[in-house]
């Protein structure tokens, strides 16, 4: 597979990279393209990869005992993607991944993530930094659930993932904000009249 | 100040610095000794530190627009502590911190960090790993808050925080639950019954 440098800065923002490096990095990651609909990732497999959404949409979900789904989170473009609990601790899945758009994905194994961080310490820099801002986002979130209502989670929502709504059944939004379809209808309803 | 090997290797763990090392780090680490009830910091104030606990516990809370408080985080021994959005993104601290026990904590700014992760590499693994565990640990704690009944939250609450209970007002356990002091009074009588 061949990349091109302009991909790679996508990919990995303000690194510059030699062309040894370019090659190097070629050589450990892999494109994929996937229908809308696919499924990426099942609870109980090993997770050995994450994934660089170039464009698309990809819902990760949970699916609890009484086999109700959990939306965990939405990744577009630009995103990361991966059952992390699982990536990071060398544990079976507990979540799904499923494409809800055409997607285009870069693969990377966290082997090759763990021998690139080696060879190209300032891989490892960037990677710092991007588990930064999830850590901030994530934080952000916990926040938005102790703290706001459903109302204000959802213009959270709609900031967070500009231009995905269309894109995106109604239940899979309610299951990310933690409410029921009727109470987002509701909010749309009260957000539209005022 | 001088801190020992012992110390450091309790703090980066799973790293072995030469005497040079340990000489520079020791130079951009402060030790803090605080009482109960002090506050380590403001909502409104630049975040410039993180500390590591060394001994004691903590909490970070968020006081909304109506003046109630809502519980965040309680770091414990080995655990580190900041107002993170604010110390990752430069900006003012949205969330206050206070030592609910005596407490003895390292402290380290952004700067010194970034300066040790240039001058010795080992440090940028370690706190790369430290982030996917707290990334781990937020994605589980979203995923709680989305699936489980307070009941269960408040059983991963103990397991999270094994014997941190008998020195944590009640109000404080059930604002970090995001329930009523009634409810977790409620969840404890019905845990000894069964």
């Amino acid at each position: 597979m061949s990349l091109n440098n302009s991909i790679l800065s996508e990919i990995f923002k303000d690194v510059s990279f030699s062309q040894k490096e370019i090659n190097l990095i070629e050589s450990n990651i892999e494109k994929l393209s996937l229908k809308k609909g696919s499924t990426l990732l099942k609870a109980e497999e090993i997770v050995n990869n994450q994934y660089y959404v170039y464009e698309g949409c990809l819902r990760t979900y949970f699916i609890d005992k009484s086999g109700k789904e959990h939306t965990l989170q939405f990744a577009i473009n630009d995103w990361w993607i991966s059952d992390y609990t699982a990536f990071f601790t060398t544990t079976k899945a507990i979540m799904n991944i499923e494409t809800i758009q055409d997607a285009t994905l870069y693969k990377i194994s966290r082997k090759s993530m763990e021998d690139l961080f080696c060879k190209i310490p300032q891989l490892e820099t960037f990677s710092r930094k991007k588990m930064e801002r999830a850590f901030v986002s994530f934080q952000k979130r916990i926040l938005a659930s102790l703290t706001q209502s459903a109302k204000e989670r959802y213009v959270s929502f709609i900031h967070t993932y500009p231009n995905i709504e269309k894109n995106i059944k109604n239940y899979h939004i309610a299951s990310y904000l933690g409410i029921t379809t009727e109470s987002l209808s509701r909010i749309r309803k009260e957000l539209t009249n005022n």
